[in-house]
């Protein structure tokens, strides 16, 4: 191990600072004089100094400073305790050197510093476009080891060397979801400000069960929980929430607090106390609508689909542009009248409806169901109105795009991932209930472990018995920070940039030569979905063959782009559609170079498809 | 903002690089020289030369400099990126003009590094005995706002310089759960390597559902779970798992799972599809088991509560002693004669026992269920075993201690958190499964846009469809890096030395005047359960007058240790038993001077109740 100056500030001394160096070297006299100068200037050239051997060298230097720290004022001693790198043989040292090892505190400063060092250059590069989205290998070449990269785990200890090692590595063989040209999912980007809040929250360590171990954090969630009611028009911001692990997390809170509202004795009984509940849902929706029917005992056949119409879109083309806002007549919406239709045949087979889940941004083709109309018919029956905001609740902070969710304020319950639109970093996702206090009715099981009710403070702002979880990770930290440090307005601007370029897309590509739009019309979200018709195909009639060639053609180009590592897109098939393009931008790296660059890459490799 | 030098190496120019000042300053031309030198003492002089406006002193120095280097030889170009630290003025920079802003590059990396210094700060004073463990305010305190530090969030954005405030005020008002003195939560202790695993998974800042976006980590997640398999027992380690958020979960998986093998059809057609089915957990058990029984529909009066008798310690003392390895009859444990007596009783009413839970180290006593004894009883009548080891399947790692959970390779399921025992960051938790295939088969709903069969790499990597989420944060890293830097032996040693400091405090206390321990016999775990009698309640006759005093005790002395920010323990009454302390030691920080420290504090404390 090479030098340690002192860490603690001179006006504040640390009995537990530790010097790992033998004392009395010549390096540190000159070390000495070099801290007598202002002292963070004194570190520094300190580093410099022990890998220097010349003493006149040193002496020339050191003497040049001194005359300096003379005229400089005294620093301020909080700037003082600041870090500075040191050269650290990390090839003999373990993590049982580290922190609380005795004298542990230099090597584990200058571990995380070495870290914090792969890891902006991480961040640095992502950014750089010239640096590869992915360098991909498959998944048996990454388990038979790369060079110097070996998955395995022993009983015997790494060194710290190797550590540094794996963790490069695991970055080089990784994806950078926050590259520029990264677009392969509904949560892309790497948010400054949320990488600084996730990077605290895993030094805080906590857990969001109780105020007691996590009072800052409880009610940074109980503000911003707030703050999201009011932004979906709950009087006062009234009501409740948590935040869960995922969008199917949280669309499940709601199917889990529906039942509780109307059926609570299932609670206790199970689900035969009750009648056979049945759920609604468009067959666009997310797939955690069923799942949740699966998982929670109402059985995959109980939930039920309701068709989407495309073709309304052909008499409503930029709804928002008419009068009629808040019906957003679209692709892929629930159909209401069908809706209806399926409640009334329900009833009449016995079943009870309980649940109709409306989709405030589709997955794939990003479409908004028409949540007002879906409301009427939900009163009308007096079935709980979920509203799965997922990736369209984003657009609630835009006042340009907001309308699109026209008729949220009437749903009892809303998810809404700020981790998708909004940048936040994985994992952060809420569901939101009108009705205050039904979470805890639903979930509590009042563990006198956790939640004793004889603390000092108010214990009504322990919330771990409303969530299905115990322990709950810390995720309103992040998202908290970044709310802080853009302003409501700046998450406007973020969207409304995301939902410009995907215009640009669209415009650019609808009448291009060898696209189709898999729907007509402007898309409501960022979604653009779109086939390439490759040069060699685009005389071919409609029929079988050209369906089964066009289905070939995403999978391609996507594996090609892969392989070359230049950008990432999703695809997929639906419904009767072969595979196509979805392409989304939530990345507030992208600009229209990328968009550019994006359709350019497909026409280079889908030549000579 | 201050200045901006070069920061891509040399050997590899960056086309991307900014340079935020303006060219041909007096300084860029110093600066130049100064480069000119050996690249990275040159970038650390270059931040002093801005602060210094003598021009003869930076001839000075700089021509040393360069004398210097041409004497040394070119340094590793990789090491040539490195950071370094400038003086920025943050109060007038934003959130908007990190990048991926233009120019965004040198304020981005200036503001991570002083958010590192900030988390750095905090590290080294976390394992500094004279800090504070908590600086307690109540809700409304804070609420209300502290000086500087206002949770409400606005529509317009902070400078960076009141982001960095905050979030140095965010841990200033939050719980050091790192600190050698928090022993309040199963889950204590601040890792290192655990914590950097963290930082660069936020910085990943990617999903665990494909290999397409998460290659490394899946594999590593792969490998990990059946390291975990074959320290369970089962034959190559086979099976299945799947990490998820938090114990509650994984237990709710095993519940999930345990249906869906002996009644597959109610994924489909739902709770009454099948006979009513009943669950069984001792009543010492986490009440995770009951929560998962009330939210996936069987009813919470469905989940069965076995008898624990602590009695049998009388006639066991350390049975781990014995000869009777594997049968581990202590206090808290479900008691196999009531579990069978039970499954008979539910099986003449009609009901269908499905599952069994035994639970490997209880919440509060830390006691082991015979895992054996269960097992020959779901063999007989065909049940599901679970065994929860959320707290206690960190002891597989240990030969010393691993027969506390003898016959675990005989279940079906087992729940495993390295964030308990094994010292790993919040969150990591395992459920693991013998069945392979299993966990696909209950949850997968096939979502075509996710989870296409047409990819370029073998899909059976991509694991989302097997999880009840959809998007599932990466737990892993940070617990693969962890056994890489410590190896199986750092973990043994880890939990063998836990196990020694309750023993010590175990001994302690145990005939100590003023200490009533709640169970009888050497803890199993590291929870050790007591009363503290102060001196003025010693002479006190049994009733209930003494008990009504003494179930104060515990809350008031907590309170105070808070209040004074000294040490956590927690505490809480169970069953007949008022309250009483439970101290739990998972914090590889702590020492024998800690627990004695503890006891001080509460004798301290207690005094004059």
């Amino acid at each position: 191990m090479a030098a340690s100056a002192p860490s603690s500030s001179a006006g504040d001394p640390d009995p537990n600072s530790t010097n790992l160096r033998p004392p009395s070297t010549t390096y540190d006299a000159w070390c000495g004089v070099a801290h007598g100068c202002t002292r963070k200037l004194g570190m520094k050239i300190c580093g410099f100094l022990q890998k220097n051997n010349s003493l006149e060298e040193k002496s020339r230097i050191v003497s040049a400073l001194k005359e300096q720290s003379s005229k400089n004022e005294l620093e301020n001693s909080e700037r003082d305790a600041r870090f500075r790198r040191t050269e650290v043989d990390f090839s003999n040292l373990f993590a049982r050197d580290l922190l609380p090892a005795k004298n542990g505190e230099e090597p584990t400063m200058q571990f995380l510093l070495e870290v914090v060092e792969i890891l902006t250059n991480y961040v640095r590069k992502t950014f750089d476009r010239s640096t590869k989205v992915l360098d991909f290998h498959h998944p048996h070449q990454l388990l038979e080891g790369m060079e110097g990269f070996n998955l395995e785990l022993s009983d015997q200890p790494e060194s710290l060397e190797q550590i540094l090692v794996d963790c490069r590595d695991t970055l080089k063989y990784g994806v950078r979801t926050g590259h520029p040209r990264f677009f392969n999912q509904l949560s892309t980007g790497l948010d400054i400000i949320g990488l600084a809040g996730e990077w605290l929250t895993s030094t805080a360590n906590t857990n969001m069960f109780t105020y007691e171990i996590a009072p800052v954090f409880v009610l940074m969630e109980q503000l911003t929980l707030k703050k999201m009611r009011e932004m979906i028009g709950w009087p006062n911001g009234e009501g409740d929430g948590i935040f869960s692990p995922g969008g199917a997390i949280s669309n499940m809170y709601s199917v889990m607090v529906a039942r509780y509202k109307y059926f609570p004795e299932i609670k206790t009984k199970g689900m035969s106390a009750g009648p056979r509940l049945v759920l609604f849902t468009s067959e666009h929706s997310h797939y955690s609508i069923t799942k949740a029917g699966a998982a929670l005992g109402f059985g995959k056949e109980n939930v039920i689909l309701l068709r989407t119409d495309e073709s309304i879109i052909q008499t409503h083309e930029r709804p928002h542009k008419s009068e009629k806002v808040g019906i957003h007549t679209w692709v892929s919406q629930g159909n209401p009248h069908d809706l209806e239709a399926k409640i009334i045949d329900a009833k009449q087979k016995g079943y009870h409806p309980l649940f109709v889940n409306a989709t405030g941004g589709t997955t794939v083709y990003g479409a908004f169901d028409p949540i007002n109309e879906i409301a009427d018919i939900c009163e009308k029956y007096n079935l709980w109105l979920h509203v799965d905001g997922a990736w369209g609740g984003g657009l609630l902070m835009s006042r340009k795009h907001r309308h699109k969710l026209n008729g949220v304020e009437r749903a009892n319950s809303v998810t809404w991932n700020p981790h998708k639109m909004m940048g936040v970093p994985l994992q952060c996702s809420a569901i939101l209930v009108r009705e205050k206090g039904i979470l805890a009715g639903c979930n509590s099981m009042c563990a006198g472990y956790l939640f004793q009710p004889d603390k000092q403070y108010d214990v009504t702002y322990d919330t771990g018995d409303k969530a299905i979880q115990c322990g709950r990770h810390v995720d309103i930290f992040k998202f908290w920070l970044m709310w802080k440090a853009k302003g409501t307005i700046g998450f406007e601007q973020h969207i409304d940039k995301c939902l410009e370029l995907s215009e640009y897309l669209y415009n650019k590509i609808k009448n291009r030569e060898g696209y189709e739009m898999v729907f007509q019309g402007e898309p409501q979200h960022t979604n653009v979905c779109f086939w390439y018709i490759p040069p060699g195909m685009r005389g071919m009639p409609e029929g079988d063959e050209r369906r089964e060639r066009l289905h070939k053609v995403a999978p391609k180009i996507k594996a090609m782009m892969m392989e070359c590592g230049s950008t990432m897109v999703g695809y997929q098939p639906q419904g009767d559609k072969v595979n196509f393009f979805r392409m989304v931008i939530s990345n507030h790296a992208a600009t229209r170079s990328d968009i550019d660059f994006l359709i350019d890459e497909i026409e280079r490799l889908g030549v000579d498809l």
